[in-house]
Formats: structure tokens, C-alpha cells, sequence
């Protein structure tokens, strides 16, 4: 069967790794997949090398300068997008089987959108098209054919895992977490640690905002509102487990008692390459560790004194509707000031709670609502620290 | 659906612990669950309180005399069958839906073929079915539409763990062990180990002989050579991996990398209870403890000189023909020995290599020579001790 491929985001971690794992593939299965779009933002370079390698009939980059630049650089048989609407002509592609949306950020709400109403399979690693266009998404999947399945590890391990069983059997559905670089910082010292420390991932090499998520353990509140969308389940019945190894990758809790989990080393090529299988899994060579070589999987409960950001995140998903667009624009700004130096990284939590305290709540909302949430969260954040609401003291700056 | 159930073996642990099952499961699903008959050995007045508990239409003990006391006791309604020609009867009986086989021993075999022959669904504990009679179960299940689901908590979490792929995907299977009391004893110190030394088995609340067997880890082995017939995996992607907690039950790695586990609190109520209510899974009130409140697992190899047993039972397992049912036959023999304080620790791995250097080989054995070979192992493994090939030196008896 041959699986023609688009790919949104592919200049990314996850872009570039779903190409290394679709170069491992080819080698072995005889052109089965065939790459036959790529968008990326700003990243020309890359995308050159990328479409000199895989050869696809489109390209859509972030904007129309980069067009221009992008059409003297490629070759002419090469049609080149750009901008929002071309991301969204690209997604919608008649030939696309298999759909990648690695986008980082809300940019990648519209196109999954117009993915599900063009009936693809959207294999889907883009955060945001779940936790803040959760609702949309739903509606639309339930008018049509298409389906998602999550890149993500850990919801990735979750599909896998409820294979050995019936969705109405599922009692709960468990989220590993690594704990992040504090977790066994004395509580009290966490709220002023500094970038340098929260960027210290131990197990997982990502990007700045993953890593600073994984810190505060947003990204795991985010997760969870992700399985809720994914998986059907209300909040009450997902929870999350402190897992240092990350080794196990999330599991399943069913009724009778039996708990299935999914694990292996921390290798995003692994999710990746069974979502572009699936139902089949391929050989590969990757590295694989033994249980006897990891000697050793430890699990602790997630305090929440400990992970406050986190318990804001969950209580955003459970009120829903424009609420989870607001943490997740908030959260990126007060990244952003963290990172700066201007805030300190206790100010992530408050500034989360802060937005949430504030926020007009819009239920079902329109994706035009989502976009306002969003931006006004950000100016919100910023206001916030202006008014001194988050930040040093004055005259503690670091 | 309606079910109607036999079970072999009902007063002993797997026996009672499924009749227990059937209680709670039959208190929340309005007898969805009917017991029609019940076979055990000679522990009539516990079988008098079944049959008083669970009304089955007919029972079957273990000889004419006991019949004949069962006759007298047993209400009036109650057919009474007795030997192995009443077990065969028992396990084809038409009206069975599901045929639990927890007889303990060789005399397991015989009703398991008869029940394949018969077309039954057998929810598998009788070890020997498969150990000794792997190649001639295999035989009679691929002429009928007969099936086997595993009780056994390890290859039931294979068996689970097998959903989340297909057969050919398969890298390997990964049984895990407790390791046994003798786990962290300094390995020169084990042949000398006190019967009440092996005895003290941390996990799992079992007889003597599974105890002893999980000291030697014979169990393992044997396990092994289940697994291969259950699954159907040649044996070199048949692992076993020492995990003291057993709360990994067992798990699969498939060729992508992916592995997934099956694990829970040590309770064979759960597996008995997923094979009754099989393809579905039933809630339950059985303690579920969580993976915060286990805290930590742990793997190690198996190291092969600490566990001499195991590689002689894997090695019979491999060779085939009649040699696995030599080495159970004599396993239970020089366990004999072994509490009777006439042979050491030691001398049941020594004993098991002496045996498989001593067979005469059978290949494609039928029935008459398995039982031939359980008898001259058994035999065997006495003569070895009267001829002092396994035992104290002289002189030196505990």
C-alpha cells in the first residue's frame, strides 16, 4: 500500500524526525511512503535540503516574502504556499493519506480543522489543536470520516494501550510525567529557581517552551486536557504519575483491575513511525534498552504544592470553553518573561491564575473567540507585569 | 449471554479462587454465570459445600470409593462421576460454555485434550496440559475450533499485551520472575538452602510445590516452554527477567520498539476473572493498589548460575519430544526429596541434568509415552538418590 505524505511543521523536532523516520522506512519498504508536501516557517534552508531529499509536489512557508525567496531557491517544479491560507490549502490536499501536523503553536488549529473536514488521517503532534480548539475539533470529527491518531508519547502510549480493551471499560486513564528538574527541589526554593535550571531536562531533548512546561509541569496539565479530547474521558478519570526514567510512557487503568502500559526508551521516532504504520508495526533499529539494563522504574504521586502551574492548567480544561485558549497563550507569554529574566518562574503559576481569575468566559466558542482569548491572554500577561501583579520586587531584579 | 461452566480441579487454589469469581461476578450480572459441574480429588467436604453453593448438575472425584461417599452425601439431583475416564467425560460434556482446567499434574492433560476434541473454550491453569503435552495439544487444537485462554498470570498478561499487535510483529516475550527467596543469597550458599528457606516465597501465596518451583525457578522454565506453545514464538524470543515486586505481570516487545505490559497487584482473581468474562473486561472490587503506592519496580537478568534449574527445564523445553515431560516428573520427585531433607537444594538442578542426560529420547511422543517417560523420570530421579548421585555425603544428612 502506498501512503502519499504531507507534512506541517517539517522543519521542526518532530518534522525532521518524522523525515528520518519515513528516510528509514523507504530504505526497507520500497518507496510505500511518499512525501508529497512540506510546510515549515521561516527555516529555508532546511526546507531546501528537505525537498531536495524527499522531492514533494508542494511547499507552503510562513509568509509571502519567504515565497518569494522560496521560489528562487527551489527547484521550478516545486509549487510553493504561503501564509495561513496556504497552510490550510495544504492540509486539505485531495492525495494526502496520511496527514503530519508537527506545527508548534495555535497556527496549527486551522489546519488540522480543515484536515478533519477533508476526511484525513491526521496524525497529529500540534498541542494546540486539542487543548485549545478542543470542542471545535470534536464537532467536526463527529460530522465526518477523519481521525487522529497522537503522535505524542504519551497519548500515543495510551492508543496503544487501550487496544487490549473496550473504551466503556477504561477506568482511568495514567500520564507519566519525568517531574522536570525540580522534582526533588525543596518546595519552598522552586518559585525562584532560575532559566538555567528550569531548562535542565533530564530524560527528553526539546525545544525551550516543552522544556520550561515540563519544569512547571504544564505540559502535563496540557496532556491531560489533550486525553480528554482524544480519548472521551472526563478529567476525573485521567490522572497523572510522577515518573522520573520516563521510561514507561503512560498507561491504562481498566476496570477488572489489569493496568497496560506502554513503554521503551525515550524515542520520539518510535510514536512517530507506529502512527505512520498503523495498524501495522515495522521493524526498525533503533536503540532499545532492556528492563534489566533500566533496572529500575520509580513512580511517586504528583503533589500539587509542588506543581501548582499544573493543577491550573487541569482546572482551565475541566471549565472549558475559552478557558484552556487562555492558560496556553498566557503561559507562553509568561514563558517568554521568565526566560527574559523579568518574571521569576513561581510567577508562571500565579500569572496562570491570574489569567484565569480574569478571563470572560466564552462557552463553544467560534475559533475567531479562541484567537481573541488567545491574544488577549498574552496582552494580559504582559499588563500584569507592568502593573507589578507578577515579577522580582522592585529593586530585586536579577 | 449465558455461560455455562466446568471446572477441573475446583477445591484447589485456582479451583476455588474461580468459584469465588464466579460469586461476585454472578451478585452484580443476575447469573450470567452457571457452574454445571465441578471435578476435584479427594476433598469431598469442601466439594459438599460447592455443590451446596453452586448446584452443579454433576461432579466427578478422584476414585470409585470416593464416589461411592460422594453418592451418600451429595443431594440426590447430583451426578457423581469418578477417575480419569469421569474427568474425560466431565471436560466434553456438550452443554460447557467455558471449561476451567485447574487440575494439578499430569492427570491435567488427558481432560484438556478432551475438551479440544470437544471443541470447548478451556481457560488454561494445568501446567503439564502444556509442558508435557504442548506438541499433542497443538496437534488436536489445529484440527477443531477448540481455544485456550491462559489463567496463569503471566501468560494471560502476554496474552493482553498481544492485543496491541499482530503475531508476526513480535520481538519477543518477556516473561517476568519474582526471583524467589534465593534472590540476593550469595550463589554459593543456595545448593545448601533449608526446605524452609525455599518455602518463604515474598509475593505470591501458593502450594509447596510451585513455591519450591519459584525457589529453583523451574517455574519459570516450565513457564517458558508454556509460552511457547501458548504463543506460538520459537524459544530464543522467549526471555525471562527477574522483576521482585511481580506487579509486571509479563509483557511483549514488538519490532518497532514498543513494549507493553500487563501489571497489578499479585491477584489471580484478576486473570481468572478476565478469562471468564473474555473479550470483555467486568469491574471488580478486588485492592488495587497504585503505581505511587508501589513506588518502585525493579529488573534484573536472570543469572543462569543462580538458577541451574531454569536452564535445564528451558534446554528440555527445546529439545522437545518427551523431554519436558522428563524433567516435570522429576522436578516433582526431586521436590519430594528436597522437603523429605534427603537431597540438597542443589540436587534438584543436578537431578533434572541427570535425567535429561538420561533419557531416552521420544520425538512426536503420544500419550502412552509421556506417561512411560513421567514414570521412568520419577523413578529415575529415586534411583539416582539410592545410588547417591544426588543427596547429603554420606555422613553429612541434615
Amino acid at each position: 500500500m502506498k501512503r502519499d505524505i504531507t507534512i506541517l511543521g517539517s522543519t521542526g523536532s518532530i518534522g525532521t524526525q518524522t523525515l528520518e523516520v519515513i528516510s528509514e522506512l523507504e530504505s526497507s519498504r520500497d518507496h510505500e511512503f511518499n512525501v508529497i508536501a512540506l510546510a515549515c516557517g521561516s527555516n529555508l534552508q532546511l526546507l531546501d535540503e528537505q525537498v531536495g531529499r524527499f522531492e514533494p509536489e508542494l511547499v507552503c512557508v510562513k509568509n509571502e516574502e519567504l515565497q518569494g525567496k522560496a521560489l528562487t531557491q527551489l527547484p521550478d517544479s516545486t509549487r510553493v504556499l504561503s501564509g495561513p491560507d496556504g497552510l490550510k490549502e495544504i492540509a486539505a490536499l485531495p492525495a494526502t493519506d496520511l496527514l503530519v501536523n508537527a506545527l508548534v503553536g495555535f497556527i496549527g488549529l486551522e489546519p488540522t480543522l480543515a484536515g478533519i473536514r477533508a476526511g484525513k488521517k491526521i496524525l497529529l503532534a500540534n498541542k494546540e489543536s486539542l487543548v485549545v480548539g478542543g470542542e471545535l475539533v470534536e464537532r467536526e470529527l463527529e460530522k465526518g470520516s477523519a481521525t487522529i491518531l497522537p503522535i505524542d508519547s504519551e497519548h500515543n502510549a495510551i492508543f496503544q494501550a487501550l487496544q487490549a480493551g473496550q473504551s466503556d471499560e477504561v477506568k482511568r486513564l495514567i500520564i507519566t510525567a519525568s517531574g522536570g528538574p525540580f522534582l526533588d527541589t525543596p518546595i519552598e526554593e522552586i518559585a525562584d529557581a532560575t532559566p538555567e535550571e528550569a531548562l535542565n531536562h533530564p530524560n527528553w531533548d526539546m525545544g525551550n517552551r516543552i522544556t520550561c512546561d515540563s519544569a512547571t509541569m504544564v505540559n502535563k496539565g496540557l496532556e491531560v486536557i489533550e486525553a480528554h479530547w482524544l480519548f472521551g474521558l472526563p478529567y476525573e478519570r485521567i490522572d497523572a504519575v510522577i515518573h522520573p526514567q520516563s521510561f514507561v510512557h503512560s498507561l491504562v487503568e481498566y476496570r477488572d483491575g489489569s493496568i497496560i502500559a506502554e513503554m521503551g526508551d525515550p524515542d520520539m521516532r518510535v510514536p512517530i513511525q507506529y502512527t505512520l504504520t498503523y495498524p501495522d508495526r515495522y521493524p526498525n533499529d533503533y536503540h532499545k534498552s532492556t528492563l534489566a539494563e533500566v533496572r529500575r522504574l520509580d513512580f511517586r504521586e504528583l503533589e500539587e504544592e509542588r506543581y501548582p502551574a499544573f493543577k491550573a492548567v487541569v482546572e482551565a480544561g475541566e471549565a472549558g470553553g475559552n478557558r484552556p485558549a487562555a492558560v496556553n497563550g498566557a503561559d507562553e507569554a509568561l514563558i517568554k518573561l521568565f526566560l527574559d529574566e523579568k518574571i521569576r518562574f513561581g510567577d508562571i503559576a500565579t500569572g496562570l491564575n491570574l489569567i484565569l481569575d480574569a478571563v470572560s468566559p466564552v462557552e463553544e466558542p467560534t475559533l475567531k473567540d479562541l484567537r481573541e482569548t488567545d491574544e488577549w491572554a498574552r496582552n494580559s500577561v504582559n499588563r500584569f507585569y507592568e502593573e507589578g501583579k507578577i515579577g522580582f520586587p522592585r529593586g530585586e531584579e536579577l
